[in-house]
């Protein structure tokens, strides 16, 4: 391993795609793993179909990994965190420390963060909704676990829910809590489960309030019609105030804003549709590696957007979400981005040297 | 030239991108361009400011020209059409057209369709809004035009516009019409264009009509919260039914869905939201490189995804917005997966070859 390798830290899709993008042009990649298992958020969290067309999550992102972990140019190493970056572009000297705390080095000429995001949690939030008080109300990943095990029960008393709702923007688009962005994929996610609730109980009655449904692109046409058309998931425009218990189900308080009145609705499961928030690791890694963080944490890309991959420093690209909310194709199209940004950069210097 | 090349179609910023991307990394590339000139809609059309943060258009699509006409790897075709796609993947021949109807061609090993979009006609709309009617209706494309040029004036008298108003979807998320699709970029784009107007035009008042506001990811705090607070844009939820002269402005009359009540403004100024639909070049190329369209003529990408740039023929791939709605920084990030896999599949056919 050398200046010619490229570290790539984190091996969620993003992660995966950049390796295997490295590789597949002929260059030699270390990709650092956190986790004793590759592929992020997808496998930990346990999705169940990707945005927009819900294939099954798990063999899919299989298949990443598997194209990474057959290419004899890609080194894979799991349980192992970056502990220290050191040296400059060219020449970065990379610490890793593996679970058994033994220190070692390897040295490369280009890193690509691909550290990812965490699911905001709804303890930070002043909007909380009892989801620390009420069993049944859970998280968009709470729920997308329950899917892949095709089990979506009511965690207070094992029962089929038949009365389904999420709330959106749950750490989003909130000043209040410092997260004044939006976070993107809520909307689609929101829908997608929400059709993949209606598939796997016909007989629920599923409801989405939000503010705005942003469902770009594609996304309304594959995703947002046939969920209102095929499927009879009920939008509403509206604005949750608060979730309350009332006999065994949840009363959901708030404002119809298209119909200009206040709301109540029993629910037997309300899901929050929680945000996207910097992971610990985009953290650690912008801090080890020098690089410039935004106010909320994620990597800036001073360059964006010509340039959305590379760093305020030198030698350094971050690709998907650790730049920021970015839905699963944005994660992958960055990551490339971000693989030919780097073996470009080991390139240039490359022939800057023969010369 | 010959299999070891790249044949990217088109010299917007995502051909401009591919491009660029594959020489960075030692290969060779064949970018062709219809017009006489590279950089694609953002140069035809005038652009502005880019999205999400107004930096000049311009300069900063220059400056990825200037890259790309100083790579000696990279030959640039100009006022060339593709007029044939023959062979297989791996050996492809591409027969050029030059302005003077001379043929001739080349070979190259894979194919990038970087062919962009259209933006949506209004006058094939049967909510055309007086667009052909009425001179002080015009698009998004006709102002960015004017505020490039600094002379944002009523087309009818020469007038400086007082009272300025958008229409969104027009084009898109509207079956009637066949482009049930989101065409993503609109509301960033309005919501840009309209703090640009306030900022040129200080005395002016801006409103935005709208469904639902597709500020998705950091739009939201970049340009929607700035807009509304710094530049005092008006947002109104609401459906637009017609436009009609009354005097010498325009009386724009629809509903306020938010308020559930009717609504009549008079207007200086409307601009129309036109929306994306494939251009002319991307249905041209689809046709000749055989590859599959989807039902509104943008190119598919069956792996998308986690493989969102590879058609369904071997060895081409597209980007950008031939693909479907995107924005700019979309459109460089598939740009850069488009040339990652065509290098890649060039890469493994020698290395096939080889063994």
């Amino acid at each position: 391993m050398s200046s010619d390798t490229v570290a790539v830290i984190g091996g969620g899709p993003g992660g995966l795609r950049a390796a295997q993008g490295i590789a597949d042009i002929g260059h030699k990649v270390v990709l650092v793993e956190k986790q004793r298992y590759l592929g992020g958020s997808p496998i930990t969290q346990k999705y169940y179909g990707l945005t927009p067309r819900g294939e099954p999550a798990q063999p899919q992102i299989q298949q990443q990994i598997d194209l990474v972990m057959a290419n004899p140019l890609t080194e894979v190493r799991l349980g192992t965190e970056v502990v220290a970056v050191d040296g400059e572009a060219g020449a970065f000297t990379i610490t890793l420390r593996t679970e058994a705390a033994r220190d070692e080095t390897f040295e490369c000429g280009a890193i690509i963060i691909a550290t990812g995001f965490s699911h905001f949690d709804p303890g930070r939030s002043t909007q909380m909704y009892g989801y620390f008080e009420f069993p049944d109300v859970i998280t968009q990943p709470d729920l997308e676990a329950m899917l892949s095990e095709q089990r979506v029960l009511r965690p207070s008393n094992g029962e089929v829910p038949e009365r389904i709702c999420f709330i959106q923007c749950v750490g989003s688009r909130d000043r209040q809590i410092g997260n004044e962005y939006c976070s993107k994929v809520c909307c689609g996610v929101a829908s997608k489960e929400a059709t993949e609730l209606r598939e796997m109980l016909p007989d629920s009655k599923v409801l989405i309030f939000y503010i705005d449904m942003r469902m770009y692109g594609y996304w309304e046409n594959e995703i947002y019609w046939p969920a209102q058309e095929k499927h009879h998931i009920q939008y509403v425009k509206g604005l949750i105030t608060e979730v309350l218990p009332k006999g065994d189900r949840l009363l959901v308080r708030g404002e119809d804003t298209t119909m200009g009145r206040p709301m109540e609705v029993l629910m037997d499961l309300v899901v929050l549709s929680v945000g996207m928030e910097p992971s610990p690791g985009t953290r650690d890694l912008a801090r080890l590696a020098g690089v410039r963080q935004n106010k909320y944490g994620f990597i800036d890309a001073p360059g964006t957007p010509l340039d959305p991959v590379s760093t305020d420093r030198e030698g350094v690209f971050a690709c998907g979400a650790a730049l920021g909310p970015a839905d699963i194709e944005d994660t992958v199209s960055s990551a490339a981005g971000a693989a030919m940004k780097a073996v470009g950069y080991l390139r240039s210097r490359a022939v800057a040297k023969a010369n």
